[in-house]
């Protein structure tokens, strides 16, 4: 597996022509081969030619021709063997073992996807037949499916070099939607992404698809992505990023003659509630756990624990102790890219030069560059109830815990965050009261409540969402992950007396597909 | 029915402070009694206070409490009787059989979605049971079920009075997805809103449901509507109106801190294909009917057949004079109010203007104020390419015949449409091949595509699509009209772990509710 530097324009791969990207080894700080040149505004618009080109074709296939496309690039995949865990590896950071189950995520994803579309719930088909006979008018014959929404943009994450980035959830979603991806590479990752790029042009080339239904782009600035984001044959919008990032793409897209939906996965600090009656009973095997979750990766998940809330006493002290102590013999961890590191850095340096934050404690200090030092700071929630920079999310080990006076100044606490992907109760049975009067709060305000565990650790199955009211996400009706993520990318349209011959097959009068459709209301078995 | 001219803020009828409104009965300029005082920004206040305060325990009243609660509002509206019927006729210059006829499909449609809300799919309940022994890693307990967004804005529309006012679709949508409702009244009929108002008033009184879950506000301006739509506690946003009133809405959603989804149905001039054997066989009967379709109601519908699209020659020139031959004997009728009547004029005007379009026919001349004229003109597909302004929906009984020179030319057009709510094909057997080299263009432009009818008329059931992409609709995954509008107020949310005995009801082990789940990937029968 030679990587070229090149960009994937349907079928083609071409150099770039614009400033290159080089890949860094984050811990080293050395710069990684080959150069990746950027696109240009003919190679956006050749991509979107191609995109919008293959839309009409790649819509109309059948749902077992789009899940064997799916499956084939899995296949593809992982017929790229050890070079890709290793230059995965070399670009962010992440020790082997993580990123072997992420391609396990990754191929299990795709997978998952061949199934929803085989299955066919995601064509949500309603027919209204009929009723010539009805009084005082008669009723036409309706038809509803759901088609692809157009091609679309995605834009990789760097936390997820796989499960989020070129063959990533977002773009498994919109393919098996039936829209063509354009995917904007993450520049702290070129080479994986030229690596799994290519495997997703293979898959096309294999399944005999237009060579418009995949194209991978390169940019170093914000140029290429705004100017996909802005082309008119562009429909939706997929990106896991940062706040500013995420909301510029909103703006674009807002901006556009035709506005077109963006699913920015951007912001979430994801409060922990440490209930009475747990925190007496196990405190301090709660702070070690919490701390397990807090530096798993770095930190870097999107799910991150960074808020922990409950009323200030005895074992509340408890729990900070024995989160002290875990955090100060935690391991520094190499940070993805040396720019994640220094946002990390300027996070907790405005926590420790806070007069409203106190540190508890800082884990271990690295050797090498871009190591992630953890850290614990508590506050007073009437400080934190007066201060909107310390709900800011700091991506990386560390998370403020915030000391209530009662159960009301816990439930301010939860009324005055911003939306998250996920709130965690801390509980047992005797905190259940409590817990009822949390809940209504937490479930306006995340996309995932969970008692008990630790919010890092995302399963991909159909129950799941991740997603959560702005800014976690900038759509809350959505989730990024899981079977319900294909639904981002489809609209429905309703044929009205069509003859037969000229109807979808999902919505032929015999039913070919065998679907469970909804006819005059009752659902068919 | 003694209208009172006040605002109803949950259960108190309070008389509004700033500039009033007055109906105009459009048929004879003449200003209606009460005057309906304006809100204030106390009034925006109190309403969001109380609908903030009601959304946690509406959104989890049983799906029968609120299917009742519909049912009881549909009530409640049949019983005030001939003076709602008597009151929206003097205020819309509308017909009773009409407004009679919309009474009872807004009576249907609450009841229908009374249905829906028993049935529970909007629920769409999947559960991933936990996986204590699978490798490597175990699974948790995951469950997913749908809850409102949050309090919802509603802006009634001009000519549905009822049907899209106060307790239309939007409205019974939105409750329907367990979303307190805050009515901005159009200003075209206040007292119509106030009866209306008040029979949803006293539905929530009778079915005990907290005050805020209905308010209805007056204002004169943008005022009332943009406060509404501005403060936080409101959620997403329901509009049927113009183009620049939806447009607006979009941008002050956008702009919040946290934006919302705004659901505005704006502006479509669903474009009629005729196909050329159609056009051979049946071009006379095809002008008069669809003369009949474009002058229903004085064309006031957001589906008036505003554009025919067909190839040009002798059998054209037959449709063409058949419909200009049934335009001139085209009644004039009352508008709904003197601005969309100097709307349709200064639109007309400019079609007369132009030197592109070439009149055909106007309609009879009426008599009174605030008649619509009806308007038959043709231009040629070059033309209409070269010039946007010809798109432009002019809401009224007035359409363009594009002369196309082939069938290339018949696409162009269509590729060169805007969003549209509906696309009509009409077609003979010989036509399908014409048709299917269509059909995907349309799926694309129109969010309904139907074959030899008309596009005036919406069924209101579970396979509707009123909706389409943009400007047709602000966002192209939602329909307004049909079951499907309740899943535009719902938002997923996934509990994991939770003891059973804190899980929603819809999520507990055993069912209590019956739902169709879907558990391990497997649809429950």
């Amino acid at each position: 597996m030679i990587l070229e530097g090149k960009m994937l324009i349907g079928q083609s791969a071409i150099h770039g022509s614009r400033d290159p990207i080089h890949a860094i080894d984050p811990a080293s700080n050395e710069r990684l081969s080959p150069a990746y040149p950027g696109g240009t505004e003919a190679d956006v618009e050749r991509a979107c030619e191609l995109a919008w080109a293959a839309f009409d074709h790649f819509r109309e296939t059948s749902p077992e021709a789009r899940a064997h496309f799916l499956e084939t690039i899995a296949e593809e995949i992982e017929a790229i063997g050890d070079a890709l865990i290793e230059r995965a590896m070399l670009e962010s950071g992440l020790p082997r073992a993580r990123l072997e189950g992420e391609r396990g995520r990754t191929c299990g994803q795709l997978r998952l996807f061949a199934r929803v579309v085989r299955d066919g719930e995601w064509l949500d088909v309603r027919i209204d037949p009929a009723l010539p006979e009805r009084q005082p008018l008669p009723r036409v014959d309706l038809r509803q499916r759901h088609i692809g929404l157009g091609p679309v943009t995605v834009f990789g994450a760097s936390n997820f070099p796989l499960a989020f980035s070129v063959a990533g959830g977002d773009t498994a979603s919109a393919l098996a939607a039936g829209c063509p991806v354009i995917v904007k590479a993450h520049s702290a990752h070129p080479g994986t992404s030229e690596l799994v790029g290519r495997a997703v042009q293979r898959a096309v080339a294999k399944c005999e698809l237009p060579e418009g239904v995949f194209s991978l782009l390169y940019g170093s600035g914000r140029e290429v992505g705004q100017a996909l984001v802005a082309d008119p044959r562009i429909k939706a919008v997929g990106f896991t990023g940062s706040r500013s990032g995420g909301t510029a793409l909103m703006k674009t897209a807002q901006n556009r003659p035709e506005p077109i939906p963006v699913y920015a996965e951007m912001s979430s600090i994801n409060p922990v509630f440490l209930l009475p009656e747990a925190l007496k009973a196990r405190g301090t095997a709660l702070g070690e756990a919490f701390v397990a979750s807090l530096t798993m990766g770095a930190g870097q998940f999107c799910t991150n624990p960074g808020l922990v809330i409950a009323i200030d006493g005895p074992e509340l002290d408890a729990f900070v102790a024995a989160a002290g102590e875990a955090i100060k013999v935690a391991a520094a961890q190499t940070m993805l890219t040396p720019g994640i590191f220094e946002a990390y850095e300027s996070g907790v340096s405005g926590f420790s030069a806070s007069d409203k934050a106190t540190e508890v404690a800082r884990g271990l200090r690295g050797e090498g560059p871009n190591q992630c030092q953890a850290g614990l700071f508590t506050v007073r929630a009437a400080d934190f109830l007066a201060d909107e920079a310390l709900q800011a999310e700091i991506f990386g080990s560390t998370s403020l815990v915030v000391k209530c006076a009662d159960l009301d100044e816990v439930k301010s606490v939860a009324e005055h965050l911003e939306g998250q992907l996920t709130a965690t109760l801390q509980m047992d049975d005797g905190d259940l009261d409590v817990a009822r009067k949390l809940l209504p709060i937490l479930e306006r305000r995340a996309g995932r409540v969970m008692a008990n565990g630790w919010p890092t650790g995302v399963e991909v199955c159909d129950a799941m969402v991740h997603g959560g009211p702005f800014p976690a996400t900038s759509d809350p009706r959505s989730t990024s992950v899981g079977t319900a993520a294909i639904q981002r990318f489809l609209r429905p349209v309703c044929y009205q007396d069509l003859p037969d011959a000229l109807l979808p097959t999902a919505l032929k009068h015999d039913n070919p597909l065998s679907l469970r459709r909804l006819v005059n209301g009752q659902r068919e078995s």
